[in-house]
């Protein structure tokens, strides 16, 4: 990828691949922008703005070829570069997000998972085994992972970071309620399901005060 | 609230309101624009851009007072509404919804839980019996909530969604890996956790690329 692509496309590129990924599966080989427009509630122009970014794969008339443009998507997410995870935390939600996710066509593979309550602790969670968080170090330093998903109570959210990156781990995804500050040199994407229903909250009572409802 | 508030404002107004709760929560009373800024990572100005949407709370030299911006956050969110919502999907992921998430301090009281399978219904989910779907819509018409969370199958997304909608249903939370497209006079919020990893994987090949690593 030669060119800069601003921060507002690339947040909506996960949204473009998983649609192509859904039409190629449906054995859909083109489609034009009007109806790539249509199923994603997004404007033609927009996706013609949008893709055009990476030098444009739609052709007057013909559309894009759903197979080319998904796998360019692929690569300019880097989904293809077989990335690896560890997860720490063995609860619900780790249990939930490791079992419900296809890890592997989003990017990263997950090699391993850790708890610190010995009572998870050799239990399988989605065929991997969960370890001790105690081996976590050793398990990095051999293993390399690029990325730790934290599913760990609020308050031990910025100790096992801090422990982490110390045994070279720069990219972190966060479900912990305790938000991740920005670190030099480390990635860091907060997930807050709540507030999903506080935006839901707020477009209901202004529908509400519209006299829509 | 009479001024029309920007969407991207709008977006950005939970996380606000979480770290005010948290500032609340430990007794801080008032807080500066630089040191709520240097906590959220967002610049000063842009804070006092975003808050003085409403009017500006802050006072120069004294700074934001806490509890006040928390309340007037809540009161615009629609936090303190009283809204109801109903799950449908009692597998792992609304499982882990229902038990993890503050609900109503986000704005909802989570009022009934519906599952098909006959395995789960009758279990108790955080204190909320399991219900079978076939009372889902008796439910709605006798309970009016505002709002259903979908944990379901995809193929499953589409059809409960219409026969919500029937039963009164004007707002979605969508877990499913199906979109709900956006309809007229309906409320959607699509969830896909598996954008937050394809946006890591961009990010940590970016780095890659820029020889970072």
């Amino acid at each position: 990828m030669e060119k800069k692509v601003s921060g507002s496309v690339i947040n909506r590129l996960p949204r473009y691949y998983r649609h192509l990924t859904d039409l190629y599966d449906s054995g859909i080989e083109r489609i034009s922008s009007k109806e790539l427009s249509r199923r994603m509630d997004v404007t033609a122009s927009q996706i013609r703005q949008d893709l055009n970014c990476f030098g444009g794969f739609g052709q007057q008339g013909y559309g894009y070829n759903v197979e080319f443009l998904k796998t360019e998507i692929a690569n300019i997410l880097g989904l293809n570069r077989g990335y690896t995870a560890v997860m720490v935390g063995a609860g619900n939600m780790g249990r939930t997000f490791a079992t419900n996710t296809k890890f592997e066509s989003r990017g990263f593979k997950l090699i391993g998972i850790f708890d610190s309550d010995p009572a998870v602790v050799g239990s399988d969670i989605h065929g991997i085994k969960v370890s001790a968080y105690s081996e976590i170090g050793d398990f990095i330093k051999e293993n390399k992972p690029c990325m730790a998903i934290l599913t760990v109570p609020k308050e031990a959210t910025k100790s096992v970071a801090e422990e982490l990156i110390g045994y070279g781990i720069k990219a972190f995804m966060n479900f912990s309620y305790s938000e991740l500050r920005q670190m030099e040199g480390i990635i860091v994407e907060n997930v807050h399901l709540g507030d999903s229903l506080m935006r839901l909250s707020y477009k209901i009572s202004e529908k509400d005060e519209s006299g829509e409802r």
